[in-house]
């Protein structure tokens, strides 16, 4: 079977046949080669954010949002309070999901073409000695924003709090060092700038942390304490894993390797957005954000205004040539997204530019201009 | 790459090559081709239970176990009672997920090699008007005992409580009509009798009941109600699917009705599991269980008490072999599990035979009894 169609999405993103070739085999969850290559994976992870004996890799079944629902309700004791940075989907989310599991929280809320307010931290932070925990997430994907996560960082640290960082579609490609930046955890997925396939989660915690969380979790599959133990103890998952998406993960881990790891990883897709945004500009298109807060991740056209310019038709057809970009929008001004990562370099990024150029040809679009 | 292994466990399990190479491709999840395949994954599975109208499929990303307890979190409220019919790990497991999400619950336990006591459910729901729903699982993976659901079905009917399947490795397999069964909801995994792989499980449920179960959930990644609603909004998942996981949950779901679906699934499992029992009877193995009980799923052996049979050395000879059984107990008599479903057939179970009578071989087993 060939690869249809290339994805410039935030994920589901395009892999590679190597990654999907992975998939091939059948394994048994709790028989040693499984265990062993389950060892790997965790251990890489450990390495990327150059963690030591005091850092632990936990995997957790699902999507991205079940590793930071299960690193929220683990972490957070029942009885504590969180402070989350919001300055979109995924940051609301987090403020959604503690109120779910009935933790006391508060938000911290900025536009979504603004960087996370780091004063108004400062100040919640020195007012509220009640919040234990401040979560963030590295790069909003809403916007494709940029936040400071080191400035952020400090401050918690700063303020004695607990740092938990939503680092899911930066980890990989955007530098994240246990070493300058102090945090309790840190949840992403093996589907983002890692380029494996959906369905597996991890959070990298400090193990004196997640020691001192059992008890707190909401959820039983959702225990991220209980899932470490079971994993000492045993090397295996407490649940079914999803065996193939970990073997795909694991070729994943070593093509990320073999790139030259986060910084290898990064360079590719700071060209995959340069051409993107360059192109895109070229055909009259504005990027939300100012150039200094765009992640390499995924970046935010303002729709254009010329009446010619029906998105679904732009989508569709754009489909139809072989690139799916994603079909909608999660920020509040009239926008739309084409996602840089995955398995892509500046070839395909030049030929999706020329798509859309044929696209806009077919529709008759003069201007792109918002 | 080969198929190096045949798994005899109650999952992972062996898949067929055309289920893994269905994995060869990337999707994105919110365009229409991913929304139709996933579309007719659902509804192939409302078509299993003979369901109708009233019934809906929705998908959960995880194992299993995050079905159940999306079940379990979902359906009952938070101030609702919940009783559940114990004679196993997995029986066991739903009350510790209700415990978890501060469920008041109850268990009628019973020993893992008697089916569960109709008689003092009956009593148990006479005698407290709280509990509002019975949990209860088909068939019992930790000795593969088959319970009374029919029986069950009957009893929670006719005291008017709704009752709560988790029929995970009976589904696709072993009959469940819900014309003949009263039931609120049943969960279950693609990746049991049904032959997908690993990754994503589901619950079917009546309509009525998900909608009246808004604001129950414990958890935003658990909240069936939500899954269900945002599914029929935009036909897409909430959050991240794993795409290639359903992409083999559909093709295995094209194979299952090749096959003849639950009928044609159930013979060569009720085949495999003749030829595995009546072969380790020869070999001077005992069952556990009395033949009425056995489901055709796993079937649990009672240790030999011949010191030359060590079970690490037997594991390891026979996964050497290319058969994995499962490795380790989960009933309290000493014993271990082979199981005989999975993209394996009657062959397939003579040759395990075989590897398993070189082995004790090897060991110099002369007894197999316990």
């Amino acid at each position: 079977m060939t690869q249809h169609q290339r994805l410039l999405t935030p994920g589901p993103l395009t892999t590679t046949e190597r990654v999907k070739r992975a998939m091939l085999r059948d394994w048994g969850s709790r028989n040693a080669d499984f265990i062993a290559l389950n060892r790997a994976v965790l251990d890489r992870l450990v390495e990327l954010i150059g963690g030591g004996d005091e850092h632990v890799a936990v995997p957790m079944q699902g999507s991205g949002s079940f590793a930071v629902e299960a690193m929220l309700g683990t972490l957070v004791p029942r009885d504590g309070k969180l402070l989350v940075m919001v300055n979109g989907a995924y940051g609301a989310r987090m403020v959604e999901m503690a109120r779910y599991m009935g933790r006391a929280v508060v938000a911290i809320e900025d536009p979504e073409d603004r960087p996370g307010d780091t004063r108004r931290l400062e100040e919640t932070l020195a007012a509220d000695p009640a919040i234990g925990h401040v979560a963030a997430v590295y790069c909003e994907t809403t916007s494709g924003i940029l936040n400071p996560i080191d400035e952020i960082a400090r401050i918690a640290a700063r303020h004695g709090r607990a740092l938990l960082i939503d680092a899911m579609s930066a980890f990989g490609a955007l530098p994240l060092d246990a070493a300058r930046i102090r945090f309790e955890a840190v949840a992403a997925s093996a589907n983002k700038c890692l380029e494996g396939v959906p369905g597996i989660g991890f959070v990298l915690a400090r193990k004196d942390a997640l020691a001192a969380a059992e008890g707190n979790a909401h959820s039983l599959t959702l225990d991220l304490a209980a899932q470490h133990a079971a994993m000492v103890r045993t090397g295996q998952w407490r649940f079914t894993p999803p065996t193939h998406v970990l073997a795909a993960f694991h070729e994943a881990l070593v093509q990320h390797e073999e790139e030259g790891g986060v910084e290898g990883r990064g360079r590719r897709y700071r060209e995959n957005c340069r051409v993107l945004v360059d192109g895109m500009r070229r055909l009259g298109f504005q990027p939300l954000l100012e150039e200094a807060l765009q992640a390499p991740i995924i970046v935010t056209f303002r729709m254009p205004r010329d009446p010619a310019f029906d998105f679904l038709q732009f989508y569709d057809r754009l489909a139809a040539k072989g690139f799916v970009i994603y079909p909608g929008k999660l920020t509040v001004a009239p926008s739309f997204r084409i996602g840089c990562i995955g398995a892509l370099g500046a070839d395909d990024m030049h030929a999706a530019m020329a798509a859309i150029e044929a696209t806009l040809g077919e529709l008759g679009v003069a201007n792109s201009r918002p």
